[in-house]
């Protein structure tokens, strides 16, 4: 990736805009807790782990203002913020995740000054963006395992180089391969509502210069029944201990088809994206998003005014449909149940 | 449908003007040949079936006004305004069959005066309106059969009212179903690249008063696995001896999903749909259309420049996936090499 998804510059969190990509590169330059919740909620910053670091910076920069040196005070402040930014995208994981760990760390060090806590908050936060750019690292070390020369991977959404702080988690086992001269080539769902495949999976690869090709979602089964595809990645926004995995809506519809014609379904995670504390992919929560992503999707209205519609932003992919889970910790096969609870 | 799709008044030829939908309700009031040519050239009438009927009248205007009493002279005029029309779109088989038609019943009729043969034209224009609306009726009232009070459907593309005289062949069923007085609502999917369900399939349920939801085509999977689906019933371009069925792109994901969730998946389609020289799906050409319709869907660029991106129209779902077939003749069920067979 040559340009930074998330970085901390000067006392200010540099998102790249993710919703102006890929016609223009424009920076956000954030300075306070509400401009971070702002870009979490319209998803100028997404990605479980992208989400998560700016989580982090952006808990620290709701209290790096605050000015009682009282800490009893501060650490109101702190819950406050914290649930704040927490509930830009509910359904992120990683988000409340990141949070909780600078308010953790925060908490363990309680017994020194204000600011000195301050301080802590954001090491912590460095310390989340610098583990996640060695996880993503991790993950296509082992992702890139699975890949031979000449595999044709199918993805969905974005869960590249944009979702995290650097290379991704889906996309991180193709970068990886073709930077160890396996040849590559990728088809990419556009991804509706929000076309995130289309925007930004399409750009990371081409900048990267790995052969993509851009589709409709609709379109992923009848490319894999003529045989072009050899395997699918996805990432995923929140596992449960069972190994259902909720990622971006469309992802099951993939994973449907991908077993249809035999077609290996790899999800590609952070083991900070596993919930053990969730049994089943039942018990998550799925996001309802706007009317307006559907009906207005492209800058123009394109259904009836008043129409009735749905958006959920997620669905689950059940783990029976899923060949394998990649961590940064290893390869994880089934039975998930048991397997992924060695991982924690 | 409470707005005719394509309907003769007073001497004019009527017709809802497609291109300005959903936003606007605009009809265009066809009085010559040129118009006709115009309103066929622009997509402002689309759909095989409604084409037809369009062209039919469209040669009638354009005999309508000749001046002359002579014979001879009257069907040389009628050969030229039949190529004009029929040349309007030169690949829509429907059109140059519905041109023919009328020309032919005209030859038939050669004997007598210019005047009658004039009347000739316009009947064997109402008759190919009239059976297109018997056709559609035909298959609604079949397909009303397998719908059940409260059940929903879901949709793919628009194969209704719009596509053909009034009525339409997938939206069929569910039209008669509530003019019987059963409650009957309907997800309709998006359909990319076109939005034909978004931007049609919506705004003829809505003027009929049918509860209707508007979904992103990969949403389909994760709302049959809510339960929110009884059914699926779409249309087709072409059906092969043994019920492998080309339709929109999309339509074959649909299908994996609906067996998945157990389902059943409906195709409704005029007999006229059915060919029988062709033994499987395989032999059905794929058309591939243009990059735009993916990347710049509605005016706005959505994709990297010079991005790859693959486009085909249709594909092809295989008889296993389908349950029953539903034409003007019945309802259709496996072994369909069998059953087709039977009613040509």
């Amino acid at each position: 990736m040559s340009v930074p998804t998330v970085e901390w510059k000067e006392g200010k969190l540099i998102l790249v805009d993710q919703t102006r990509l890929p016609l223009e590169t424009v920076f956000l330059e954030c300075t306070n807790d509400q401009q971070v919740w702002e870009a979490i909620k319209n998803l100028s910053v997404r990605g479980a782990p992208a989400i998560g670091v700016a989580g982090a910076f952006g808990v620290y920069l709701g209290v790096a203002g605050s000015e009682s040196g009282n800490v009893e005070e501060f650490f109101k402040k702190l819950g406050e913020v914290a649930d704040y930014i927490a509930n830009a995208r509910p359904t992120a994981v990683n988000l409340a995740w990141a949070v909780e760990r600078v308010c953790l760390r925060a908490r363990e060090n309680a017994n020194g000054s204000v600011a000195a806590v301050k301080e802590e908050i954001l090491k912590e936060a460095h310390r989340i963006l610098e583990e996640d750019r060695q996880m993503c690292h991790q993950i296509g070390e082992h992702a890139n395992k699975l890949l031979k020369d000449g595999d044709v991977v199918l993805t969905h959404c974005n869960a590249g180089g944009l979702a995290t702080a650097e290379y991704g988690t889906a996309l991180a086992g193709i970068f990886y391969a073709a930077e160890q001269g396996k040849k590559i080539s990728v088809y990419a769902d556009e991804t509706r509502p929000l076309l995130q495949g289309a925007r930004l999976t399409t750009w990371e690869l081409m900048q990267a210069g790995i052969d993509v090709t851009l589709i409709c979602d609709n379109m992923a089964a009848h490319v894999m029944k003529e045989g072009k595809i050899t395997c699918v990645i996805v990432g995923a926004d929140r596992v449960a201990a069972n190994g259902d995995a909720a990622n971006k809506i469309g992802t099951y519809s993939v994973a449907l088809a991908a077993k249809a014609h035999k077609i290996p379904f790899y999800v590609a995670i952070p083991t900070s994206t596993l919930d053990l504390a969730i049994e089943t992919g039942d018990q998550i929560p799925i996001e309802k998003r706007s009317d307006e992503e559907v009906t207005e999707g492209f800058g123009k209205r394109t259904a009836p005014v008043g129409v009735k519609v749905y958006n959920p932003a997620f669905d689950v992919t059940p783990h029976e449909l899923i060949k394998a889970i990649i961590t940064e910790k290893g390869v994880i096969y089934p039975p998930f149940k048991e397997n992924l609870a060695k991982l924690k």
